[in-house]
């Protein structure tokens, strides 16, 4: 609070008076509607982005082919000022180039596997014996399969349970639940999902607590000469490949770098090798992991462009849109976030398209190192926003910066006077149904304003929870309004987020023109108010200190009796 | 009906007195639900036939593993006379050793693929460019594309469209749908689903009535020296695998072999290699389809073996269960037809250790060849039980004999008056409901006293309609009592049946257990009751015949006024 009081720009923004009416353009919402529902391009950008391109890895080579397509897409739609912005060094480059799995003996099936990310090579096919290793989680238990898995390829981990009764794909929001999402809290609970700045550390400690022993049973395994590890990940035709299933979260690392050749495989293969090495019937598999490295310590890049504000006065304030760019490798990040990232160029490009001349500034922001540790956006902020203190607990050494908790303010940076807002989008494919406000309560009544003529497209909702787990994190941490659209969740929990089915069939062509135009709206109308959007209180503000003095009998130092 | 009154043993069955009231052994109830309960083995037999064994294709060495291991299990558990039968023979013994597709250009991607049943081998490894040909209807449409595929891939067929709204994946029947079912269709329509043998054969002719069309075009693709075909089949980590997919019905024949390679892969990928090729982006895969053929001609057999009557009187008469063995192969086939093959095994199982002493002979039969044409259950009702005559419209030349229209009554044979009754379950995993009447409607009354007791099993249901497309229809086109079970749906036909979902996962052990002790309590009180149960007409009893005279104003050769 008071590193706020200080700062000139940003008291200004929060101090701006704010009017009871917005004075929205309708003539405007009707033609970015026009363009956004009838000239649409968002499923053309989509299909150069997810099929031409594909999976786009952070540090790979497909990631840089994506950062320099969309700056070209950027510019050729009229934006200025399209380049890349590196946000800081990241690990190594890595393709998967092929990988196969197919039973041999007791007989022959085709099983569906995809390397995890960041496997090192197995090169061409090698055929092995499977052997059933539960997970390991002492020396002790390393040091009862020493010996024993030369040669073999390694079934490892604990078998998944499959309920015969599958989970419903498609689930949408409800009025119900919606208007659930726009009650206040009255129990102080703000979180509506994965908020990941926490004081409660102990779900990231035991996440990645134990990313040393990890590496060690990788390394056992490789100095034991085991060919290949097998993991369960995912059912009913859905594989997962984030590396919550590699031996450690660092593996992008050179110096974390994954000792021995992985692959997620469906849990179906999984349970069926388990059940026949269970009944003593020997199991062989064919297995092929090809993957290439293609450097390491190379820079990481944001795209960026803008549509430059014309009002003198207002033109070096911006308002930011933003998905991110980079994905996961088994599909090809369609809705996680090939989405996001589509619908913000699709944005933008409805408002190039339509001329508009925005008094301030608005600028597109694709974001890289999302998935590793939402490392493009959070360079961004830091770079231009605000330095952030963490605390350096020791026990945190394993746990990405960006989720420890703040030992301090952030300190501003004078650039953060100028920004207004940030809008993103990263829960799939589904239309938007309103928005996280983030506990910036200010901001309701106008955002209720602007969504008013968009109810018939579903646009209904504004809760004052926080949601988390993307690039609008780091603007919150640095005390600027960021905010996530609230989607509808279609098959994003239960199918497509982080698996080989996040590909283009996966979107609904009609939600993300929705999005689009939504987005847009909301891009114009901050960018041409007379005031910036009110800003949430800076962190570190503090919990509430207990009164003093209030019980009558209470002790000084609360021992009792003492006072006598 | 005629027919009908000449024999002797039809007769007796279908004239024999039926009492109002069944005389159920309540105490045996009780016995098999226990042992069925509370010892089942059915979910072993499934993961040693599907895990183990794995599919099992018609005449390949799979099928011939899982026929040998039924007999031996059969005998193993108690029952007498456990043999293999010949139903007559087959074609090509087939087995995929291996399949994989990768997407080389323009980036890597990992597809979804298996080979085609019967499809020849492509051997190693081969990569090639994509050639988009859409589906070729007339000389004129192969014309035009000679010259063009040497070396190539063909990516062949409509690309599919799917919708991003997936269907539920499980369903369930309801009390309206159940009630609706046991509601005697006052419309005449009694066909509740794919009923094979019908009147109007157009349906089938459509099917089938183009299959030299497509020999011709895998010969074309194979002259013009393409590598490999890739047609498009089930979405969201499904792939079907029947030989709706391939050149041909009967591709299993030697003189109908198809001529070129052959993958059917995940609609998504289809998608994205035809959008790419749309775009005019170059595209090239790594295809391997390895594929082994063992033989022709060899004979198909079924395994039959049974539990033999103790009554004196009574002992030749026979009831019947089962289910087929045989599979398709990009699954295990473990709920088409494992399920019903497991179920019917655990029932015999029940009653053989339980020591029943049953007065007439329960036998199983599990059939082969039922995927191809029903040719294990028909080949076993043409030998021991009726003689069919079929229509032989030259239009029909390529409609399986079994779907085409019978051209008189079936000539029974001795042994069909020893038959009480075939019950069958094959649609899937999902626990019984009830059972289809199959039009018989003298057995209504009879089932539901059976099934009063099993109330709290979810066991309600009879309805006179008749259920197709599997193996008790041939006892039915024999005018002998052939039933299929209802079976809640479960996500039989909207993921499992003829795909790569179809494995052990996909099974629901309680509603298998369930299964198993209903079919042992039909078999036990089938055998028990004094009389057989009663039969249905014979086919062929013809339609109603206008009556004549009726009409007071009508000339008899239909010309107005003729009269005068």
């Amino acid at each position: 609070m008071a590193a706020a009081v200080c700062l000139g720009g940003v008291a200004v923004a929060m101090g701006q008076p704010q009017p009871a009416s917005e004075n929205v353009d309708l003539a405007m919402y009707s033609r970015i509607r026009d363009e956004g529902f009838n000239r649409s391009h968002v499923m053309e950008y989509g299909s150069a982005l997810f099929d031409d391109i594909g999976p786009r890895l952070t540090g790979s080579p497909a990631m840089k082919k994506a950062n320099e397509w969309t700056r070209q897409q950027l510019t050729a739609m009229g934006c200025a000022n399209a380049h890349l912005e590196s946000w800081g060094e990241f690990g190594m480059g890595w393709t998967q180039k092929g990988a196969s799995l197919e039973m041999m003996k007791p007989g022959p099936a085709v099983f569906l596997a995809q390397a995890t990310p960041w496997s090192p090579s197995l090169g061409k096919a090698v055929t092995a014996e499977v052997v059933r290793v539960p997970s390991l989680k002492t020396q002790k238990d390393l040091d009862e399969w020493k010996g024993k898995l030369a040669g073999k390829v390694i079934l490892y981990g604990d078998a998944p349970k499959i309920n015969p009764d599958p989970k419903p794909l498609l689930e949408h929001y409800d009025v119900a639940k919606l208007a659930g999402l726009g009650q206040y809290p009255l129990d102080g609970d703000m979180s509506e999902q994965g908020v990941l700045q926490s004081t409660d550390m102990s779900f990231w400690r035991g996440l990645f607590g134990d990313l040393a022993f990890k590496e060690k049973v990788a390394k056992f395994f490789a100095a034991e000469k085991a060919v290949a590890v097998l993991t369960p990940g995912g059912s009913g035709g859905v594989i997962e490949d984030d590396t919550l299933g590699t031996f450690g979260w660092y593996v992008y690392r050179a110096d974390h770098k994954q000792a021995i050749p992985e692959m997620v495989i469906a849990n179906e293969a999984f349970g069926r090798m388990s059940r026949l090495l269970a009944a003593k019937v020997p199991v062989t598999v064919k297995a092929e992991i090809e993957t290439e490295f293609s450097g390491d310590h190379e820079q990481g890049y944001n795209t960026i462009a803008e549509i430059p504000g014309s009002d003198p006065a207002l033109k070096d304030q911006v308002v930011m849109v933003g998905g991110h760019l980079d994905s996961w490798i088994a599909g090809t990040g369609a809705t996680d976030n090939g989405a996001g990232t589509i619908v913000a160029m699709e944005a933008m490009r409805i408002l190039t398209s339509l001329g508009v001349k925005p008094r301030r500034t608005i600028r597109i922001g694709l974001w890289s190192g999302e998935e590793q540790g939402i490392f493009g956006s959070s360079g961004y902020v830091s770079k231009h926003f605000a330095e952030f203190k963490f605390s350096k607990d020791p026990k945190d050494a394993d746990v990405p910066e960006f989720l420890q908790t703040m030992a301090a303010a952030p300190v501003m940076k004078p650039e953060a006077a100028q920004l207004s807002g940030y809008f993103n989008m990263d829960n799939g494919t589904g239309k938007l149904l309103g928005i996280y406000a983030e506990g910036n309560a200010g901001i309701g009544s106008i955002f209720q304003q602007w969504m008013a003529p968009l109810k018939d497209l579903g646009m209904t909702t504004v809760s004052l929870r926080n949601t988390g787990s993307t690039d609008h994190v780091p603007f919150q941490m640095a005390g600027l309004p960021g905010f996530q659209f609230i989607q509808d969740p279609r098959d994003y929990e239960t199918r497509t987020h982080h698996t080989n089915q996040d590909v283009y069939e996966r979107l609904s062509p009609s939600d993300l023109k929705q999005a689009s135009v939504i987005e847009a709206i909301f891009l114009y109308n901050t960018a041409m108010r007379d005031a910036m959007l009110p800003r949430p209180e800076l962190p570190m503000a503090g919990e509430a200190k207990p009164l003093e003095g209030l019980f009558l009998d209470a002790t000084k130092d609360g021992k009792k009796g003492a006072k006598k």
